[in-house]
């Protein structure tokens, strides 16, 4: 049975809770789960200097226990460069919630759309599609305003509408036929989400957990040829230690 | 437990066969596999005329056993358009093997490139690549100039070497990280690939298998805001039964 | 004199009549028009079910007589899939409605509109102008809610004034400095909205004759290397006779 | 009877004469031909300074004969700046030769390339074919070194050998299906060439007069709203009389 | 210290005034600064025909006196065919102050938007953008609809205040970033339309002055393969004196 | 005068000592020059990993002295995220060489090459180019296969010799028109390999000075709407004290 390891890369407990039991239930006895979070960081995500911050405790956090898991699922709705990182030091596939939800959405309907938190990750997942190739087939990007942590403040009721308010949005003016929701902190709204709007709802977590079981199943990792191939030996004297032995060029455990 | 149903659009059982067991070996236990094929049409899809003849009789195929199943496979390397006829009658999920085996490249490597058989898929999957929106991610697809009947007439070996060959192009020349096997019929060669080259190699029935998996489990189904809307109640009389009962209006199945 | 066969893949004898009157318009005595419609299928062409249903008797319908003409235009304004697989049978010019109308369109302003009928076009067009490759000169596809049928059914005046209104929201809203048609069922109402809005309108089986005209009389056809190469020969039993004769190898006329 | 004006926008009467002949040629009594040429400027086209100059004086020649045409053809294989600005000061379509051979070019096949005369057009008509948007359909841009003005002093078969040798890499390389010649000096060697490769071959001078009947046929004009709306009332005090004519304000000839 | 033209390719003396008070205002004695118009020509340039007028004229009063200078600005808005034209004539550097105002733009802020006079400008810009190739940076082309001799006519605050409206929009609406004032007849208003919207503002004069001051210091100059290779030798007879020497063949001062 | 300064994000000293000297020879007086390199992290940047291990200790290094300069020039030829991080963090310019030499080679000519060191990071520019749009001017990225260091520790004739053999290709093959040299060790080839190819080439750490310059003398600094939002005040404890000081909310030096 595969083993999944969930990293949610910045400091709330809270939030690494919720997103494990969201892991957990997607894999629905198909996968083990396990999560992690670093020990220092933002407690939460809000843009790009909070990514460097947090991509650096994540990626050590992620490496001092690199040999016990199958996958790694990077739960931040972003392409938070530790994927990227990551990648670099494993042979296990590695997969962010952002990419994961919308590769489940594009053969669901047209275009889809990605509500998200607060404004700034507007331009930032906007710029995110791009990069990752989906620009053409995204409808819009939208904020609903909410603050990462809001999600776990607010009442249950408040966030939902919020969002639905903002989807309904996407569908009707953007002409979007599939939501993905844009956040970590969103996991376990999509059905009540799905049924107000009467459009699919892809929700990160699930998504990744579920393309995590299908490449492991399939004997599928990253590729060593080209952007991903493993990181050059160096001396790594004064880093942490899950960085420091990639640098010193233990290597890494060999997938397919 | 799932249950899959996999099309394969053309006339050939003894393709029909290998790709029902590719399916099962993917399902690994995790979903029930059937597989149909048309009762009428060519035996193997090398072209857009072949996809027009085989879409008729495979629509009406498949829509006669709609109920029996939670997803559709069509398991002919294409945006075949009997994809998007079947997305409009059903709820289901409906994937195309193209779509889900370039899905499941993506987070594995920077550029996937396809390896299909004879001259005229390499316009006509350049084009598939771009209407699914993978243009920007996509190094090349290349013709191994095998036909599609090839694959099981040619002795394995040197099947597998042509196709090792073209894709080894891939990797040196066109930089590509990750090669897809661009027709149903190659199902059962990505390991032996993927060890002569050392790159990862993806197959479509298996990622296909994989991602439908993984949507059922999510409970998510085909959007029925705008591309996929249910087909217009009109007269059926004259044509195919699976097609009449649809333009006759008996609801679809709903999904999530 | 060329001979154009016009191609109305629905089975309203009402809209064949009309089209064929339209295109003879267009011809002015330029050209000799002749008009098929296949013997089954959709009334109208709501969407991709519609266009595999009819792709497959048109096709056919027009096989059977293939040696009749000089050039074949196919008055569904769409990407409609018979337009490939004719030309891979064809050594004749096959043009599309569509594709026709917005070549006419490009030299006339910056950027195109297209005014169509029913919701689910939208998207389906959008994705039709991108897969022709004219996506940066596309200003909207705006859907009026007709449905295909309302066009005759209607008052012209009510047919009439919808269509302004949306061709107006183009101008005014998008940019755009010209106006597609976008339905065979819309001919002869070109002079009408032009003059009522002043901008160019251009009406596609107008288009598509013109186009036709001109590639005949430049001694011009298919392609046959690439995308368009003939299609391989295979058994057709069972099949229509226009669709058997082109697998059992009947070569097709030559053009230049 | 359409009256169509070709402007060859260089001072080279040889070449005006062979365009004039081509343009009759294609008409083939379908429309009535002139032709006019600047009084001065350079007698061959080479670049981006060829063009301002040629331009200047162009536009002054066919303003000053505005009166007696339905159309003008700009025969110049470019993105010539005569275009746009003709289409500011007259109600009658304007096309210019690049754009109406990629438009015939279009319906024939998957991807067509432009084989033209010396090395800087390989830049500048790539630029040319983006700004038209019709990159996405372009196989390549490929220059023979031959210089425009070798096309009358070089031997016959010379030429045409040459043209054929990088027509051939455009089809065998590139994956070309149709050839559009990248010279008005060309007209006249579309058959030859085509004859020898086996591909279609469109001439520009050809398919502009096609286009510029067609259009004229269907009472298309150059939009007035947007980028082409008539130029401002100014001063033209000291400008020669075409160009002063329109700045004063004598309202251009009514289209469609 | 760097020799700087700035050509104003219209006739209003006033603009060329002002343009050079902004030229040496932005290079604070950083390099010298002279201006230069055309002796004949529009007062104002609203569209292409007016480019095409100017830039003859405008080439050849550069072309006068090109010894003079280390670097060339063309102080309009626009993708103007004088600069491309200069290009080809210079080893010096050739800087539109739209090309230079984006590049300003792009390291302030994920998107830009251009605000600019009258409505023709909003498709020509938009197209200018393409050709740039920066379109994929760019939030919106917004017109004020303002006449560029609006800006010296109508009082400083009215010119101001719909400058900012339409800024404004920009910002809320179309969510840039960055505005670029799209006229050289803006020169001045940056810093007051700044402070009112709290955005960065850039003024094309001052972004073309610090981009040739860069170039010039770091011995840049254009590129003389491809695109701008010298203009070829031929005939200059009857041309004015600028244009006909550069045609005659004296060879063109070397850059690095 | 303005103070800029420079950040070599890895830790070899004489790396930073030698793109310092750049940086002076570049500013020649018109600003004053500091450097700056993180205290622990890789001794050279070969891709994401490094790029996320010195993004944290750069990070700290530039803030914990931010008050001292105007502009801040990132010196690894990359989108390396402490670029994005440090605009949330700053209103003062900053700014990436990549971005900047591509800025300077625009105006230059049709297409640029980047020519670069070890494999890995032909792909990783690749991606770079796209996210700053700048594709469609873009030849080709190359690699020489020299690794960063080897720029110092081979001899400066071999270093210079495979970085002209590379850029040749470029050229000759890619049709590049200006080559930027793809790695702040370069600093001081540009000159030597421009006389050697007879094409412009750009270094990007000159260009970086040049360009802030520009945009601190036209008072620009990084635009606080939108992507590059303040950040978001939240506990810092435990972090190292320049990025800590910007959690707890220290308000960054207002630019303009």
């Amino acid at each position: 049975m595969a083993r999944l390891l969930v990293l949610n890369p910045n400091t709330s407990s809270a939030m690494t809770r919720a997103i494990a039991i969201a892991a957990e239930q997607a894999a629905a006895g198909r996968a083990e789960v396990s999560a992690v979070q670093p020990p220092l960081g933002p407690e939460s995500i809000e843009g790009q200097f909070d990514e460097v911050v947090s991509a650096y405790h994540s990626l050590d956090a992620v490496l001092r226990i690199r040999e016990e898991c199958d996958a790694v699922i990077v739960a931040c709705y972003s392409v938070h460069p530790v994927i990227g990182a990551l990648r670099e030091a494993l042979r296990q596939p590695v997969i962010g919630i952002m990419e994961a939800s919308i590769l489940c959405a594009l053969p669901l309907g047209a275009r889809f759309s990605v509500v998200t938190t607060s404004a700034r990750w507007q331009p930032l997942l906007a710029d995110g599609v791009r990069a990752l190739g989906f620009w053409d087939r995204c409808a819009s990007i939208r904020s609903s305003g909410l603050a990462v942590l809001d999600l776990e403040r607010l009442p249950a009721e408040e966030v939902r509408s919020r969002l639905v308010a903002e989807a309904r949005l996407a569908v009707e003016r953007d002409g979007s036929e599939v939501i993905c929701l844009g956040c970590a902190g969103m996991a376990g709204l999509e059905e009540a989400i799905s049924s107000l709007l009467g459009v699919p709802v892809v929700e990160g977590v699930a998504a990744g957990v579920g393309l995590a079981i299908s490449l492991v199943a399939a004997g599928l990792g990253t590729a060593k040829e080209g952007l991903y191939r493993p990181v050059d030996r160096r001396p790594g004297a004064g880093l942490p230690e899950g960085i420091a032995r990639i640098y010193e060029g233990a290597e890494p455990r060999r997938g397919r």
